[in-house]
């Protein structure tokens, strides 16, 4: 391990404590550079420690590593600090990178998905995801209404309301990250947990549109640049006539997509190949991803559901090995930054000195998607095996998390120390599943399918 | 050609005119994602239409596309804007994303480079800088003090001293490029220009250090995020100890890593090697590149050359190849970006309304580099295509000659028609060299070189 420390202390060294003023207004390049270097090494190390020494995947070792560099742990060091004025705790350039790398994260695992098995594994998964949103809403909305009392001027009703809304949506990039890590991106259990986590994301977005409307807060003001356009919309208007809206939206723009892309995948191919110059195929293929993505974002959805999509429209092409080929070193290069920024967003500092609501809510948090998910997936046709797995890879809350707590912090709903508990709720839940879902992958037996007839 | 009309159709009556907005102080993910796919799709669509209808380097493509989407001609359609109280016509994050796509570049034309090669010719190089400095300042000088009459208020001879050292530095990042596109990097003249347009860089600091002692202006308070710290340093203070000083630095920072590269290459390699992780050795080496390139910016230097040195001390690892094959999707997924918006600087509108000295010194600056290096060259070993080749790939200013002239206009030095000119200038001699230097590679006898014993 001797080398490790030699690189860590060496960039230590480099660092210099200029570092710590802050431009403000204007990027200053070279320290944007600087960031991503040591993102990127510690990222690395974290990995290289993460799968060798633990048999772990590669990705928590990065988030770890990310919490690790966090403005509230070691980052000052490294100049990273809390940027006054910021929600949150990385700069907004760091954080733009690492959504590129989200988007291109969620791009490959659609080229990558077996559409075949994606198609055959959807109505299952609209049946967990709704699973995985219902039984975590309720489990989060009686905790609160048990077990916390309130500050002042705090209504239980709206922060169970919210808590349980926190408690809903699953992020599919950890889990897309960790199926690509242990090869089982095309597993029934892989397909089912991609194809869920993507439908839950447009469900959480209708539950705290529900939310809302229900309370019936409506700030207008909130400033929202965190992936989710969606939710912002959802803040400022949330009658029923919108939610219906953005279900309808969301259904148009998946039938559109995967119906052009699938329909006219030889077209598409052709298109690609006429790119002739060296590197344009994987280039003008971004291009799409992109393009794609920020559609999403526009109508109200999230770049990475569009990124998703975009991906499996490719993932019929001719150019499809070839693609996943040239994009995987953009992928190494740029998805690592987001782990270790989403690894950044901890407060190690908050985490310590919350309790026993913490505790619960953290542990409601897994059992409500672990059994809301696994009993729905159990009862659809998977084996006992099968269920635990895609219930363990529904788990994650992950930046979809973040967003919904930060948007109850900035609306008012709720406080400080909710907002801590489902902060340090979805990294945790981020934190383990990585290893939780491995090891669900590496025993009992290799399928997790009930074979029937289709 | 139907396919490049209907893509471009496409994407504009895909782009919203929400673009309009502009959101201050924060960042607008998808609109920046948004801008990313429409400027790789110009720089494909243009680099497939230069390579393969006109025959030309896929750069010069890339360069006319971003003039076309400009926020001065077909930009605002597309949702670029002039943001009022930016310098530049971009948005920082595109400049942020484009700049770290051109230290990737300078990076691996490091990594590519045949450091014998380079070494050999070092002599040769420093020789053909000087008189690519040399002569365009001259040239420069005298036609602004025959030719300029001043706007009141602005001291002549200080105008001409600053259009002086604006024609000076070389900009190696297209000339790094058409030598890649047409295979000609480690060719004698390829490996005199890279290595010649380095040391000019660091000849350019100087002089533009000299010119800013001799008007004495200390302005202290120009601000400047535009790749290269070691303009602000010059500008806020320059005495004699201070130029001395920089010239220590640079040779100090070249010897340091040049040495440390070549003399333990296999160390390093072996290094690159304990990582084992999918991608991982990339990721190491860029985060090598990166951390090298601030040094050189926090120590006063330019990032770019700090990019580039340390490619070169990458060049001699035993993992040379799967880096270049690993790090160039990274490039060809970053570099266009760096391209295109050198394209979208170019106001086409003052380029029409600039006359007589526009072109006078934009012919001057093209003959200070062709005459100023080719005769050096031709005095230190090339015959005459090889002189020609070297002399035309010096021609291109870029964003050095920008820097420059950015810096005189903010530090009231020069005002508005001699930016205009000298922004042209730096746009056209970067247009008209890949062209040009293919053309001299084409013609003449494939050897450059008159063959000596050394």
């Amino acid at each position: 391990m001797r080398w490790y420390i030699i690189a860590l202390s060496l960039i230590i060294l480099l660092v210099p404590t200029a570092l710590a003023s802050e431009a403000v207004g204007t990027i200053d390049i070279p320290k944007v550079i600087l960031s991503l270097a040591i993102m990127l090494l510690v990222a690395k190390i974290g990995g290289e420690i993460a799968e060798r020494k633990f048999k772990q995947p590669g990705v928590l070792g990065e988030l770890l590593a990310g919490v690790v560099i966090s403005p509230f742990a070691f980052g000052p060091y490294l100049g990273f600090h809390v940027i006054p004025g910021e929600i949150l705790p990385i700069s907004p350039e760091i954080d733009l990178i690492g959504q590129i790398g989200v988007v291109v994260l969620l791009f490959l695992a659609g080229i990558e998905t077996d559409v075949k098995q994606f198609m055959k594994f959807g109505k299952v998964a609209g049946l967990v995801a709704a699973g995985g949103v219902v039984v975590p809403f309720v489990l989060g909305y009686f905790a609160i209404k048990m077990f916390y009392t309130p500050p002042a001027g705090e209504p239980i009703e709206y922060v169970a309301l919210f808590t349980g809304a926190i408690l809903t949506a699953t992020s599919v990039g950890i889990t897309a990250r960790v199926l690509k890590d242990i090869n089982r991106m095309n597993s029934e259990e892989g397909t089912t947990i991609l194809a869920a986590a993507v439908i839950d994301d447009i469900l959480g977005i209708i539950v705290l549109a529900m939310v809302i409307g229900i309370i019936g807060t409506a700030t207008g003001a909130v400033e929202l640049n965190f992936i989710d356009n969606a939710w912002n919309e959802v803040v400022t208007k949330s009658t029923t006539t919108d939610i219906l809206w953005i279900v309808m939206k969301a259904a148009l723009f998946w039938g559109v997509v995967l119906f052009v892309g699938l329909k006219y995948s030889d077209k598409i191919s052709s298109l690609l190949g006429k790119f002739e110059t060296k590197g344009a195929l994987m280039v003008i293929a971004l291009v799409i991803g992109f393009a794609i993505s920020y559609v999403a974002a526009y109508i109200g959805l999230a770049l990475i559901i569009g990124a998703y999509a975009a991906g499996l429209a490719l993932s019929a092409s001719s150019h499809k090995e070839q693609l996943i080929e040239e994009i995987s070193p953009v992928f190494n290069f740029l998805v690592p930054i987001f782990f270790v920024a989403m690894g950044m967003l901890v407060n190690v500092k908050d985490a310590v000195t919350i309790a026993g609501l913490g505790v619960l809510i953290l542990v409601l948090a897994i059992i409500g998607k672990a059994v809301g998910c696994g009993v729905v997936a159990y009862f659809s046709g998977f084996n006992y095996n099968g269920a635990l797995r895609v219930g363990t890879g529904m788990i994650p809350r992950g930046e979809v998390g973040l967003i919904v707590a930060y948007i109850g912090l900035s609306s008012g709903i709720i406080q400080q120390p909710i907002y801590v508990i489902a902060v340090v709720m979805s990294i945790v839940t981020t934190l383990i599943t990585p290893p939780l879902l491995k090891s669900t992958f590496a025993k009992g037996p290799e399928k997790g399918w009930k074979e029937k007839s289709g």
